[in-house]
């Protein structure tokens, strides 16, 4: 039983490098839109997740925010109307490398145009304007997420009133882009990757994709989190097999069960796009200057997190992003937060980022 | 020309987990023994360098810690006899997976025993006893080498006087070997490497190698260098290309053009067995505990120097190893370096790491 709703939109999509002659958006929604249409909390993901975000009547399993986002939870959906939309490009529901082209009957495959974050804020937009809905409360996102969330308030100033970015930035830092380019090429150099021709509905680089997702839960976690959870625990199976690189070590065994998961579910060129995406996105592209893209911010309130152990989105840049904001709003809170697990913590370190997200939200329950 | 010479070894060279029949280990040496045969320095290497630490008459090229070895340097080939010898199971002279087994007459390849550590140090000891030198002034190693230097002195204490250990550790964490893992599954993921059956004189796996060599890259460097050295500059052609997944920043050029330098020069089985010998290693395995292993110790002085920002051999380790060293070593020397270039910067940041082995070496200098 899936929750998940989808618009298809009237028209073409114009994107920065090209345009979708028709594009489907799937989203997921909790709570009640009110009569003044201004309760939405307009939440966008990171690079794998989907629109399931939270467990609802039409899905109860568990979503990859369901600490955060449910009746009497930080992001409360007896108050708020709360949408998370599928980013444009990926392979959930909304358009992306992987759909079928309507002119030619086939994927895009690499067809798709270049994606940007701008896009994918884009496509939020529209997906807004189709449910009729002119003004975003809280627009909300996490790691890339963050990213589409702050193009979003940049694009359309008069439309959001408050803004929360977790562990993101206004632009990817050469370590950061280094990983992902590492990532993708090791996709690529999969001979079954195809340049991109590979059968869709079939595997696909599948040693590629696992290799790939394994650089980035190592980018994603940090080297704290792994010592004080594995140090040097040895897999059950250690030296029970004649394999000289053998899974040793239980991290090792970690790495591949999670890939494992991975793989199966995240379309190959999709990923390629998502994660390019990333790198090409700067704040600054918008007005010429991250001081005169955020000139044009006409937020209430914005909210930045951090985490410590971030190696992907340093905490320097949480403080930088929460600076820039500071000089067009009147309110701004920064909380830089000690979590162990790197980029990673605001899936899991819920008792850390539950607390500054509630006050946000609900100032007066404080 | 070369400097570099060859033991080759008389009986059978035991090993942890087998034995060679016949083993070569390749070296090259600065500055004299003298009459009393005390002033050898014996220096191992990381995972990737040669013998070729400095130049020399005989191969006047720059070796890989020129600034450091020489005539009136910090290790100064005026008063010392300084050895550097090519690691047991590497491909630069000393015998390892890519050398003829003298029973087969093929390349060792995967039926070479399973590398250790431990090892290394011993083939160093044969060399030694080769050259009849029965013991060390100070025995030195950056990184892997560290932790060849450290097992070297736990195996022959009363043979060793002093240590000097840099950006190692007594044991690898779990990050790092989740890192060297990763490395190790992309070399075996190419197709060209054909279970190690690859023609040792041709390519083999040249595009898991580039793959491995550009996440060690990244894990040998850190991203306060990068931000600091690439920011978001774009590569030369950037957007010059059709393809969607190019080389469009430059910190991605950098990986490129360095990785491309290493893949025709390391032997990949070599490689990998290097790389797994550092996960495995552990100080603790030699006496039952970190402390029974440093009880028999017999140094007069230590030197341990460690890096902010190496994320491979983190500081804490280094304090660790300092402060285990501290309980049975008279005078023991901690250097925590502010370094921007990680692991490496041993090898770059040379205006940093002069000054303590310079005074480690000649104390009354100062």
């Amino acid at each position: 039983m899936s929750a998940r709703q989808f618009i298809h939109l009237d028209g073409p999509l114009s994107m920065k490098h090209g345009q979708l002659g028709r594009a489907t958006l799937a989203y997921e929604c909790w709570g009640e839109l009110n009569a003044t249409r201004d309760n939405c909390v307009l939440l966008f993901t990171g690079l794998s997740p989907s629109a399931h975000a939270a467990s609802s009547l039409a899905d109860p399993s568990a979503g990859w925010w369901e600490d955060m986002l449910g009746p009497d939870k930080p992001i409360d959906t007896r108050r708020f109307f709360v949408i998370c939309v599928n980013s444009l490009g990926s392979c959930f529901g909304s358009t992306g490398p992987a759909s079928v082209n309507p002119t030619t009957k086939q994927p895009y495959r690499l067809d798709f145009p270049v994606l940007t974050v701008e896009d994918i804020a884009h496509a939020g937009k529209a997906l807004l304007q189709a449910l009729n809905i002119d003004s975003v409360h809280t627009v909300v996102g996490a790691s890339m997420g963050g990213m589409t969330a702050l193009s979003f308030a940049l694009s359309y100033p008069k439309q959001v009133r408050q803004l929360v970015s977790i562990s993101s930035a206004t632009r990817s830092t050469p370590y950061a882009i280094a990983l992902r380019s590492l990532q993708r090429e090791i996709i690529r150099e999969d001979p079954l990757w195809q340049n991109g021709q590979y059968d869709i509905m079939g595997n696909g680089p599948v040693s590629g994709m696992r290799l790939a997702r394994k650089l980035g839960m190592i980018s994603y976690r940090s080297g704290e989190e792994w010592e004080q959870r594995f140090g040097r625990e040895r897999a059950p199976d250690f030296g029970e097999t004649d394999n000289p690189f053998g899974i040793d070590f239980e991290v090792e065994s970690y790495l591949e069960s999670h890939a494992n998961r991975f793989i199966g579910s995240f379309d190959a060129n999709c990923y390629l796009y998502l994660s390019r995406a990333m790198d090409l996105f700067d704040a600054a592209d918008h007005g010429g200057s991250l001081q005169a893209s955020f000139a044009s911010l006409e937020l209430d309130k914005a909210l930045v997190i951090g985490v410590k152990t971030d190696m992907l989105f340093p905490l320097n840049q949480q403080r930088a992003l929460a600076e820039a904001l500071d000089r067009t709003t009147a309110n701004v809170s920064y909380h830089p937060l000690q979590s162990l697990q790197g980029h990673d913590s605001f899936l899991v370190d819920m008792d850390r980022f539950r607390p500054p997200i509630a006050e946000f939200f609900n100032p007066s329950a404080g």
